[in-house]
């Protein structure tokens, strides 16, 4: 009922009407879903997956209350923001209270792109200045002035222009990165990396408007910033001037469990100055938000261009966007991320004990990483092991994907109604073909010696606060050629034959 | 039971929690509507009134079909285009059947800024060229990029930071443009300007990617460009090596009634290089599309760089998107565009002999603009009475808005069930506030004299094809401040007593 054409022809139609550069999951084989519940996607057969990666259907694949509010808003009135309605004034008074009171301001627009894009137009008002900081790996967006702060995407360009306004500091990975977690106070030695950047900006007489950065990376691998990490960034920032973005696209709306949102994890004494919102805030819906404090919206106001966005913040949007608030409470979806999160990272640590390919597992909530390495001293990336193991756990019915700057993390962002069964059923898969990987190269019978160089410190960090500790420049792999983080089919990478 | 807060409250709430930059419309007496069906709103006291200026619910407000067809899809999937779906594909097959064959390929974004965005980075990375030629009082989105091609925005920037790659070409206005009805070929008078910029450019070592334009301007003013323009222009721009990028956004999907899309009114031999959709194309869900031809889809392809877009050709997007479709065919929308349209354009023609305040009336289909004069030789805007009458026409249950450099072009872009019955209504109500307030402005006792020197030769034309043919170099007008052409309270104008 849901399927028109065979798979077949539904690859050759989208092969002559839709632009190359879209890619599908799983290139070799691509999927063919047609409906979906919960945590479960089913193709055309009716097979069910389970969906480990899909951060964006936050509360459940076509969770019914969420789909009963849109339905019925659309029924009464859709239209744009310039007419008053009350589900746009309750709906950012709710997002509000999520947040600290001097982020009160909101903007409603249609996706984490555009958000990201008025975050930097709010800075650049704001502070009068014109230059960016971004975290090395990072990905903001698709918009041509996202691209331009993305290194994940502008490394990637041949002729990179060089833009002489963006400034790229080192991603605060303690596992892979510059301070790793041997250093005794990587936070700072981070930070002080950025204050570096401002210093040698200002020598060329340029202002920096921001420093913007996802409260955990996502794309870049999912790297968990050491605390105390955003206070020091802040503090240099803003003696220069510039504003602290947080981009929560990824991470917001309670996936790390603890809080609702993730720059939370650094403490109560960090506030940015204006956070971002996308993915999950309508559970699929297109919608987005950006809010920041009140003299940054006057500031805004004050250059005399209004701002309008002709779908954000219509009552459908808005209606769906409250919904899914009530969901994530009244089903305590962020008790459930702080659970099942930090049983799944325990399985996982678990199977480090087991599995010499397993580098490091990292996680918050619902948002974990597991790091595949071929040498644990030397970490060296296990690329190809990772895009196996995918493509392995797709036959399995289990979808995960692998990204950061070499492939090799397997990133965890499920629905969050991920259950414990659904994490016991994930690890034992893994568990399974990771067996049958290091049988087939070899790496099995080295897996005691190796074992012991292990990372197990990290491990342990890993299951009591859900962060980790990290040194070595990294180096940029050009292979890294898409947009975003979900997909294992960024390029061609050779598989194991096992 | 659709309202929550009481009117002040709504209003409170807003000011605190929502950007100021963010207007409302009539903002010395905000409306509040709560429901909406086919052309009629209706505000938290049941009061309806007539929609002239809703192009986003194109098939009429919360459609039926297009409201199933969304909660439908919502209860089945909803989720990324990295998966196969027979909608997406569907959807790409049917929007391509309504364009010349060489635009073949489609990529679906989220909004009208989304796609004018993405429509630049094709055309940068197809020419290798950087430079963009817009026209005066252009809007072409939002997001940072599209603000720097938007003379309508970025005129009114303080420190207008002189890009020195956009050039701006003469808006090919035949009423108040540079050159006017009564040049000999104003088509190629204007398209004789944009070949003078490449020209230039090319002198100081620039080259140009794109050209781009609305099919019909429409924040500049309702302007119909003359016939065989877009011809000439795309012969010099593409012989510069650089692309024709038609903006349908506001514009597109039968709204000129004799065509689908808009640039089809110059005529068979003209076809652009890329396409970009908006606000009608979900009734109001927030979506959009680019299409080009398969030579640019092929080289964003071998830049290496993925494009991916999270919520961009959902299944629940594209399932709305071809209800629209539906709805537009089985009601003969673009028939009815076209009667009512016509009927409308020959009301408000008649009006001119009445009212020496209407300098012109132009329109195609379900597009119509009047410019409001205070004399007709002079063609001096008679901003303040604009406005005066969209208020007036306000109290009287009737949405217009009034637009253009001087804020005194009214703009019908009503849904296209609009009937004659309505436009029978609104012009009844135009003259009547049009009477008073010649009388109270003592205009009216020049009526008779004034007339004689009208331009009912353009008039004629207008009946007959609606088009109408043009000089003198236009001043910005420093009053525009605003993104978006449907309000008409972009900065508070004076408005008469009367």
């Amino acid at each position: 009922m849901a399927e028109i054409y065979d798979k077949q022809k539904t690859i050759e139609l989208r092969r002559k009407h839709v632009g190359p550069s879209c890619k599908v999951f799983f290139s070799q084989d691509p999927m063919k879903i047609v409906r979906a519940k919960g945590q479960y996607m089913y193709d055309e057969n009716g097979e069910r997956y389970l969906d480990c990666i899909n951060n964006v259907a936050h509360v459940g694949h076509s969770h019914p209350d969420v789909v009963k509010a849109g339905a019925r808003q659309m029924e009464l009135l859709n239209t744009n923001s310039r007419f008053l309605h009350d589900n746009l004034v309750q709906y950012a008074q709710r997002l509000q209270a999520t947040l600290p009171k001097r982020l009160s301001v909101c903007y409603f627009v249609n996706s984490g792109s555009e958000a990201n894009d008025l975050a930097l137009r709010l800075a650049w008002q704001f502070t009068g200045h014109k230059d960016i900081i971004t975290l090395n790996h990072a990905y903001h967006g698709h918009v041509s002035s996202l691209i331009a702060i993305s290194p994940y995407k502008f490394h990637q360009m041949e002729e990179g222009d060089g833009d002489q306004s963006v400034h790229v500091a080192p991603s605060p990975d303690i596992y892979r990165g510059k301070y790793r977690e041997d250093h005794p106070d990587p936070a700072t030695a981070y930070s002080d990396e950025v204050r570096d950047i401002l210093q040698n900006a200002h020598k060329k007489g340029r202002k920096i408007a921001a420093f913007i950065a996802e409260s955990l990376q996502s794309c870049g691998g999912q790297v968990i910033p050491p605390p105390g990490y955003f206070q020091k960034v802040a503090e240099h920032v803003r003696g220069a001037g510039g504003v602290f973005i947080a981009d929560e696209v990824q991470v917001g709306f309670g996936r790390v469990g603890s809080h609702f949102w993730a720059f939370q994890l650094q403490g109560q004494d960090f506030c940015p100055d204006i956070v971002t919102m996308g993915k999950p805030i309508g559970n699929g819906h297109p919608m987005s938000c950006v809010v920041t404090t009140r003299d940054i919206g006057q500031s805004f106001m004050a250059s005399g261009m209004e701002y309008f966005n002709t779908f954000g913040g219509n009552p459908v949007s808005c209606a769906i966007g409250l919904a899914v608030l009530d969901v994530i409470e009244r089903e305590d979806l962020r008790g459930n991320a702080l659970r099942v999160g930090n049983y799944l990272s325990q399985l996982l640590t678990q199977q480090m004990e087991k599995h010499p390919l397993i580098g490091d597992v990292r996680g918050v909530g619902l948002f974990v990483g597991v790091e595949l390495v071929r040498d644990r001293v030397k970490r060296t990336p296990a690329t190809a092991e990772a895009q196996d193991l995918i493509y392995k756990l797709k036959d399995q019915r289990i979808l995960l994907s692998a990204d950061g700057p070499h492939r090799n993390v397997l990133k965890f962002k499920p629905p969050m109604c991920f259950s414990e069964e659904d994490a016991r059923l994930v690890v034992d898969k893994i568990d399974q073909v990771l067996t049958e990987l290091e049988k087939a190269t070899g790496l099995h019978t080295q897996a005691v010696a190796v074992a012991e160089n292990g990372p197990s410190k990290r491990a342990r960090t890993c299951e009591e606060n859900g962060r980790h500790p990290s040194s070595g420049k990294e180096h940029f792999n050009d292979s890294c050629r898409q947009e975003e983080a979900q997909c294992c089919d960024r390029l061609p990478v050779k598989r194991l034959r096992t």
